[in-house]
């Protein structure tokens, strides 16, 4: 049986129709790597026992850190937020990220309000 | 002091002048994330403690894997390699890869043979 799989991360996008909403396409050493749209703004947030890993594929994605520590990524630009560091991504217009975060981290920072991460 | 830092990978990868030379651009959870240009055939090897993930930006790569396994990624996908299991990765003209591996992974499996993986 075949062990390797090629992702096709576009046409994993084109499966999302919800903004804010990670899907898991592959996983690495216990990582979720996920696709997911962003638009609009998500809350501040932080996960204390990791880093984020932002790579934004299409679209513009500002993340807000904290006392006004700011970047904007565009295509082919990515961003590693580290662990603990209280955080907010948002997009003016749709984006197209891929992220990456521990298998059964919420992507919210809390259990009560995640997203459920469907696997595509 | 700004923690939030942009990295462009087109512009890192403007700075990679050899192939199989993986360069650190940035880190995740103790993991390195690196660029790399590949032209050629790499050696089949394996890594015993991990999985190796690959992203192809731009040009066409080819992983050989065991038994006939084969998967061919173009711009966009991606392909994590099971932990343990050997792979060749090659490519008849230069293509540009996001690689991760846990830091101080030997890209060819063996700390003898392995790339430096200088930080840009």
């Amino acid at each position: 049986m075949a062990k390797l799989k090629a992702v096709n991360i576009p046409e994993k996008l084109s499966m999302v129709t919800t903004h804010w909403d990670p899907h898991v396409v592959a996983q690495y050493n216990g990582n979720d790597i996920m696709v997911v749209k962003f638009k609009g703004e998500f809350d501040f947030h932080s996960h204390p026992d990791t880093d984020d890993f932002f790579l934004v594929l299409a679209g513009e994605v500002i993340l807000d850190g904290e006392d006004g520590d700011r970047v904007t990524l565009g295509p082919g630009e990515l961003c590693v937020v580290p662990k603990g560091m209280t955080h907010r991504p948002r997009a003016k217009e749709e984006a197209m990220v891929l992220l990456i975060e521990p298998e059964g981290e919420p992507n919210t920072g809390d259990p009560e309000t995640a997203a459920k991460k469907p696997r595509i």
